[in-house]
């Protein structure tokens, strides 16, 4: 496909969603005026990164994955993203996407972001596999994995976050429905943290083992987190892009939950009550692994997942920004990790807990899928743009 | 089973269990001091009618059928319905159930209300086939019905709301746990509306079609919502209980939104924008029915879906309390109805839409159930002790 249009994007329905648009625009405009957005609402979809990566994690998330059309180009992708630029443009700043068939669905922002990512078929399609960097495949296969189809892969991601699940939900559907015809939904993975403001501030999420969960992360803003998920331009159209892992692990919580309480906590290295390491009283305080008991036994057990998970050195770091998910198939988590190169950060680590871990027999990986996230955009661009217009 | 404890209900890993309740309580403790639950977060579990249908909607709800197990009888029934009673107790005040394995994930009920029903099966299983209404039966087949057999039925209902995601998830866990060995889970429907606090007073929610839902319904505390909705004495078991129809309807949001926005206003008979009639101005106005345009022809279309709704007479009405939902199957409405009699109150309306309703060609009923909901209950008792223990 060598030429698009927002008209033929739309695919089906053009002609009623002309008339739709129209009275959309307008109803947009009547709900806003009666409950404008306040500023701590909105998320600035414009930078030099991508939102939803650095920003301080909404309380819901659908990741998105899509796979492209047979016979969509470069032109096409291109296509593709320019649309969601605009959509995101306007729906994190709570107006109505062009042709929003429910404008009053996304009158609160409710902090939305949108994230796109590259699977390693987007590079096929725009004929640019050369430019493909070597860790944008599916991860080698570990020991532990059990993983379904349905969960795994794609071409496209769409990671949309927020802290209202009506605006995730149509921004979603906003976003998937505006390149119908040119991208398919592959899967939608949804997960949540606990309702906005309900968790005292500075302390972590729990997961649904009841575990803190996400203590010991770059914060956003150092050094640290700039160097482990910002690429820092190598290759240079990949400046101020990074990666994303995401891996849907089933907790087998049946049996957890036939552990008891220190059987559970030396399983991670840290306590149920607050997240402190076995051998501190508070959450962030340093873990101590040389620490031993009167009998001359590490507090925190080499095999524990904080252990085994601990980085060996500096390459072997990267965030984590997870979320809970519950759902038909079972309850889990929602890993997701973004680093700047997932062979040389991600693979390492996730090698180790294969190996061995001591949580391992209660998380069971059953999806798994990698993703570029191109570099932010300003309001002339899109995200991906300095990889399509080379 | 003539005979039950609380061990034998846990089943399974009973030794461990042990242990774990043992720190439980401990656990429990150290973090209830730590973040007392505010009263505002507590809705209270006793009472004459059960929490969770007079009590302003949570933002989240699960609806969860269980099927009894072989041989559970009406002493094993009374056993169930004795620990969900307590686990209500102990959740919805921010206390970890006993024996509860994940004590951290209850400390916020976030307005938690667990409310218990019984399906057709579950008097069979008590040996009183005798005593169940006439109305508690699945529903008669409507022409528009497509239903799925893994979204309809069940002999137990745990409808579990609050307005933390966590909070429900965990207690949807605990509540179906306790009783694994004597119930298993059928199926479990998701449903949210807006997170809290984010729509302003006294409106209605918004739903994936983005009208406004729920306008018209009986008032909490009014004579006509004690008339509608709580039974007043007929049989007297059933004093202060009620009825619960759960329809899962899926909506057709592709062809939905090839409409505009004219069109989808008279399918409904009100506005977008505001859920107003189309005969007013604000959401709230009165519809008249009676009120024609320069040609003569009705304002509000005599098809349109609350034309059709409107009820015909007073017997016809009840409370409706439902949810988004928006899953792997699709998005929709979890259609959640609550009256004295379901074939007075409710079947008449249903029959009438199903003969005609503009709305009807996108909605589309794919899973049904019905389910009586004893009366409330105070300390010492139990949901359903007025019928198990005549
Ligand atoms: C359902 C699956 C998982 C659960 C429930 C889980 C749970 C936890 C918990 C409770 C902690 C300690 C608190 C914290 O620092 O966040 C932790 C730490 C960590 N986990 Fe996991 N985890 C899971 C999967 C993974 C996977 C797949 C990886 C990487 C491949 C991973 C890497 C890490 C790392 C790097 C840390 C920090 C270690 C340190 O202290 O330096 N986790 N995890
Ligand atoms: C996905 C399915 C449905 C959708 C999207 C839907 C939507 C709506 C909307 C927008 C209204 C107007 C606002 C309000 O009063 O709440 C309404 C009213 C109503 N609906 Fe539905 N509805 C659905 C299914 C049903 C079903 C299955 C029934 C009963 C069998 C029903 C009964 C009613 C009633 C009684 C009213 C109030 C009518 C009046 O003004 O007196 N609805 N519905």
């Amino acid at each position: 496909m060598a030429r698009f249009s927002r008209r033929t994007l739309l695919g089906g329905g053009v002609v009623a969603l002309g008339a739709a648009g129209l009275g959309a625009v307008g109803g947009g405009a009547a709900v806003a005026s009666r409950a404008e957005p306040e500023a701590s609402r909105i998320v600035d979809v414009h930078g030099v990164h991508q939102a939803g990566i650095e920003t301080p994690a909404q309380a819901f998330a659908s990741f998105v994955a899509l796979d492209l059309a047979e016979g969509v180009d470069r032109d096409g992708l291109a296509g593709i993203l320019k649309v969601w630029a605009e959509d995101s443009r306007r729906l994190t700043t709570g107006t109505p996407a062009l042709g929003d068939t429910e404008p009053e669905l996304a009158v609160d922002p409710a902090r939305l972001t949108v994230t796109v990512g590259f699977g390693p078929g987007a590079f096929d399609a725009a004929g640019l596999t050369d430019l493909r960097p070597s860790w944008l495949r599916p991860l080698p296969a570990f020991s532990v994995d059990r993983l379904e189809e349905r969960w795994s892969g794609g071409d496209l991601l769409l990671q949309v976050c927020a802290d209202d699940p009506v605006t995730v939900s149509h921004a979603v559907r906003t976003l998937t429905k505006s390149v119908r015809s040119l991208a398919r939904v592959r899967w939608v993975q949804r997960g949540f943290r606990h309702a906005p403001g309900t968790r005292p501030e500075g302390e972590s999420m729990r997961n649904l083992m009841g575990q803190v969960d996400g203590t010991v992360n770059p914060a956003p803003g150092t050094p640290d987190f700039d160097r482990q998920v910002w690429n820092p331009g190598d290759p240079a159209w990949l400046a101020g892009g990074t990666s994303l892992v995401l891996r849907r692990i089933r907790m087998e919580l049946d049996t957890w939950d036939e552990l008891d309480r220190p059987a559970r906590e030396l399983a991670v290295g840290r306590t149920l009550s607050n997240g402190a390491p076995l051998t501190g009283t508070e959450e962030h305080d340093d873990a101590d692994f040389e620490a031993t008991d009167r009998y001359g036994i590490p507090v925190i057990p080499p095999e524990s997942h904080i252990a085994r998970a601990r980085p060996r050195n500096a390459d072997e770091q990267f965030l984590r920004r997870g979320y809970n998910y519950d759902d038909v198939d079972g309850a889990g988590l929602l890993f997701a990790a973004y680093q700047v190169d997932v062979d040389r950060q991600f693979v390492p680590v996730q090698q180790r807990l294969a190996d061995h871990d001591a949580l391992g027999p209660w998380i069971t990986p059953i999806g798994s899928a990698v993703f570029l996230i191109p570099p932010g955009f300003g309001p002339d661009g899109y995200p991906g743009q300095t990889l399509l217009e080379v």
